[in-house]
């Protein structure tokens, strides 16, 4: 995928929900002649020739242990397995970082979620309501509870992470368990009851104790580890004054758009090392720098 | 709360996560003199004088079923008591809906943090890892296995509600079990591995055949039954033929900002009924229909 692309997105497979919800459709795609199946080595991706993997699905497979992830441009059915095991890896391998650059952006976006439903699946075989045992349905969309019949989903995550704007400085913090020098938005769990604006304003005072308003959306990202959505925001500070807290954040700084081009374009004297382009946060701290008045060039 | 406002949105208490991650001080909140809980009837809002009735935290009373909603405008910790049975209970019920237009904003907000919180917790008593018992920690921001020692965390399920926009006209569609004549921007939920942006190209697809590009964000909402994050967009139409799928959609159809307005406003004459202010898509209506260029008055 080229380097300067956010990671884990635009997938192309048709998720056909219309199969997964009918089991003789699903069962049919599961027994098709075309059907593949996209191999994981744990959680972790394995590529072949710049591609991710796929075998044919077995011809004893069962929907038991099976997930359609959809259908390819040719129609042919894409599944993964699910596994027994999947401990708690809640935060990606260097495998699964570096295929970014490795295979097309398409088939990134088609590990994150393979990734993220096989993690949640591995996460739920007992029911959160009885305690009893859970399978599989919806061509692997859900688990039934065999005990209290309760249904459940895989989990979606909503995450925001924001830069506070002031004065033509945006904030960025690390945190301590970061590499040396680097530094990105802040970031934090959306809370029940409440908006992604009341998030961001929440997280950027609990986090950096600055108040925002006005803040706007930017974009989002799917992130599989386990199974995040990034909601990258802006919001204005009503001063740059910082109270850190200081078990989450361990450093923080206001920074100008020079100082975030430098970061973002890796150069030795950046103010900071910049999460790379995978990253929402990358793509977000260009979207803000690029929309700043660009400094005078040499000429002007 | 006035009757035009978005409902559950405005939260006013300091959800003091500090407090959460200190055991310490979560108990000397419960046992604050001030300390208030929040009265709950099952999952229902329970009113008096205009409020929602708060009573003093019990001598007696425990962090094993008692949740820090926050801290008030006076610093005074408010708690509201975790059940044991909550149902399944996915949908509001005629009280929860009731209060929107009696209690002010803040506190609508309030109840809807309370009941996702109360929902969750009735619904995890057990590891989903594991199958065995699980207790309230941080204050009732996470639940741990006593036995396997997983963390689990409340949910927050994102969901986007979306027009597809055509030449001056939107999409509005029906469910088969809602009340005869009432329409909405049609929804689902985000899943694994996808965008905000490409969720909504999905169900909209999915839905009524129809393949939007351009999408953008307008707002969003806490929608407390039991726990969704409403993530509200428009996108642009590639053309105007549709192809529902009946299974979900009984019936839609395009309708121009005059018909929108008049659905709005109630008008006897309106091409359909419109979802109440409480409810996202009205405001999402609402905020596409101001963008259109009026109509010219008799005057013009």
């Amino acid at each position: 995928m080229p380097l300067e692309q956010l990671g884990y997105v635009g997938g192309r497979l048709d998720r056909a929900d219309h199969i997964r919800m009918n089991p003789d459709q699903a069962a049919q795609a599961l027994a098709s002649p075309g059907a593949r199946c996209l191999v994981l080595d744990g959680l972790d991706p394995v590529t072949q020739d710049g591609h991710l993997l796929m075998e044919p699905v077995a011809t004893d497979a069962s929907l038991d242990d099976h997930l359609l992830l959809g259908l390819d441009d040719e129609q042919r059915p894409v599944f993964v397995r699910l596994a027994q095991e999947v401990g708690s890896n809640f935060f990606p391998s260097p495998r699964s970082r570096a295929i970014v650059t490795e295979i097309p952006a398409d088939e990134v976006a088609l590990y994150g979620a393979a990734r993220s439903l096989v993690h949640w699946h591995g996460r739920h075989p007992f029911c959160s309501v009885c305690g009893s045992r859970t399978s599989p349905e919806k061509a692997g969309w859900a688990r039934r509870c065999g005990a209290c019949n309760a249904e459940h989903f895989p989990r979606v995550d909503p995450v925001v992470i924001m830069l506070a704007e002031h004065e033509g400085r945006v904030l960025v913090g690390r945190q301590h368990s970061w590499p040396e020098g680097f530094y990105s938005a802040l970031a934090g769990f959306v809370e029940p009851g409440e908006t992604i604006e009341e998030a961001v304003m929440r997280e950027i005072k609990e986090e950096a104790g600055v108040t925002v308003h006005a803040v706007r959306y930017v974009m989002s990202q799917p992130w599989p580890f386990p199974s995040s959505l990034m909601i990258a925001c802006i919001g204005q500070a009503n001063d740059d004054a910082l109270k850190l807290d200081e078990t989450e954040i361990q450093h923080a700084f206001w920074c100008d758009a020079a100082g975030v081009r430098a970061a973002l374009a890796g150069k030795a004297d950046a103010p900071f090392t910049a999460p790379p382009p995978m990253a929402v946060a990358h793509h977000l701290l260009k979207h803000w720098a690029d929309a700043q008045v660009a400094p005078p060039g040499p000429s002007a």
